[in-house]
């Protein structure tokens, strides 16, 4: 079996880092950066547990992407780009195998975003995944979530509510295609982080956040923030390729409250629409209106008649659900 | 049960952090810092397990102490001071005496290091505690492990092995009186980190690490890296109070190879003594010459007669033993 430090050595040991922020990488007691000068640093975690945020049984690879994506999402959602990351194992077992599938998805994603892996810790345990990562952005930029106005458009990016309808499918509770199954759950488990869109809104956007366990849930945080209250307009709420096909209320719910999208869900001046489009294209990346910030408090949910519907919502909480 | 929300404003919510390099706190996507200009920055996260790293039934107090102390006691092997820190808890259910006695000790702790608490994560799962923490040095100042040099003298600071005395009396090993075993598991369970000495040393000592698995194997590290070897004096070896009352067969394999003592173990030129003679005493830390690196490899333990001892030593890795 391979010795902790071997095992770090081989799999995560990201040779020749070539920045010079990134003083001294693993295998000493602490990892050095070097701040950009004048550049505020935003510092995010993420602990996922198997069997509660991934499948015991999930690929490595996918899974390895996977945990480093919802970090970076958490960067995104301030504005921040990436600099760094340090990883914490716990494994039952040292399977080199599963190492190999793991660092490959996640050292791809660090790649593509040039995001080092700068140390961390592994132990012998229960699955168990915990990342910190170190964005940079200027002072006085951040997309914070106490920052939404009265009167701001609510905007969304991407899609949503596919990741929910995969996992839906996987606990039997709507049958889908195998083939479409697999497009739907390629969404839940390799989310794309919005960094580029998150950069090009700095400055222009009013509130920020990326959509973990829900739109409805966790806008609620930006309402709670920033003492305000909105009105969605919940058939113009962006459903995902394959969430589309299926029927309104499977739609609504699921756009409304699935989890795992990581998209961006941000507020912004009605006097910024062409550059928020502007932002969007800049990135590449498809944004949509979905209602505005009120200055009443409480999250409306308006169909396209504009009646009210009271749909049931909350936020995902780990200690509430079961 | 409380809500995830709830539950961290409620435990780990440091109100009126008062520091101008926390720009934001717990609350956002991301915590924001802004790095004191022209500071290097130092990070390091650590993943402590129960069953593995405490036993389950832990004291919470002590062990949110213990959780801190350690990510600490890395900063202090850099030489660096203490900003920030992030904590990602997976705990089986909320349960609010815990919560109260583990955020208890785990605050005190920061607070006497001026160290805020900025963030994190908390989800349920397996008990599993991660912090990542942050602390700030002048560049070039790092006391890394590459940094040793044949000729140099080998410090060590307190004392070593009554954690791992300690640990032998929960396991039996050995028999202590109740009350002594209490006084050596104090040690195990609330660990100083060396924060003064590691900054007093600064651009004295040449290299240092914190002594987590025990000073033959840690030392070991410190070798590796410089291309250098070491002979100990073991019968310099400072033993805590209550090894020391211990046979020597005992006082030395604990104090070589006890693990958990989180004393600082460094290197620094014979014509520095004088002044780390005084960088111990401007930090009220003792400190024991215990040996010299040597250009040939290896590690060599001599006894006060000059005789070459060949004790096992390895270093604890959680993937080798079982």
């Amino acid at each position: 079996m391979l010795s902790e430090f071997d095992l770090i050595k081989r799999y995560f040991a990201q040779h020749h880092i070539q920045d010079s922020r990134v003083a001294l990488g693993i295998g000493d007691d602490c990892a050095l950066l070097n701040p950009s000068p004048g550049m505020q640093m935003a510092i995010s975690s993420d602990m996922l547990v198997s069997g509660r945020h991934f499948f015991p049984d999930a690929a490595p690879r996918m899974l390895g992407h996977k945990c480093l994506a919802v970090n970076l999402s958490d960067l995104a959602a301030m504005g921040a780009k990436p600099i760094a990351f340090t990883l914490a194992l716990s494994l039952p077992e040292a399977n080199p195998a599963w190492l190999a599938e793991f660092s490959a998805g996640l050292l791809a994603l660090a790649d593509e975003h040039q995001c080092h892996l700068i140390g961390g810790d592994t132990t012998k345990g229960p699955l168990n995944i915990c990342i910190t990562i170190f964005g940079e952005l200027p002072p006085g930029t951040a997309l914070r979530r106490d920052a939404a106005r009265s009167g701001d458009d609510i905007w969304v990016s991407g899609s949503l509510g596919d990741a929910r309808l995969a996992l839906a499918a996987y606990w039997n509770e709507v049958s889908l295609d195998p083939q479409v199954h697999q497009q739907a759950a390629l969404r839940m488990h390799t989310p794309s982080p919005r960094i580029a869109l998150g950069m090009a809104l700095r400055g222009i956007a009013h509130a920020a956040l990326d959509i973990s366990d829900g739109l409805a849930g966790d806008l609620g945080h930006i309402l709670d923030k920033s003492g305000v209250g909105a009105t969605l307009l919940i058939d113009q709420l962006p459903a995902g390729p394959v969430l589309q096909t299926q029927p309104q209320d499977l739609r609504r719910q699921f756009t409304l409250n699935g989890g795992d999208d990581y998209e961006l869900c941000f507020t912004a001046a009605v006097s910024n629409r062409q550059q928020i489009l502007a932002a969007a294209t800049q990135s590449n990346t498809v944004v949509t209106r979905i209602g505005q910030i009120d200055s009443a408090s409480g999250l409306r949910l308006l169909d396209d008649e504009g009646k009210d519907l009271h749909l049931a919502y909350q936020s995902f909480d780990h200690f509430v659900n079961p």
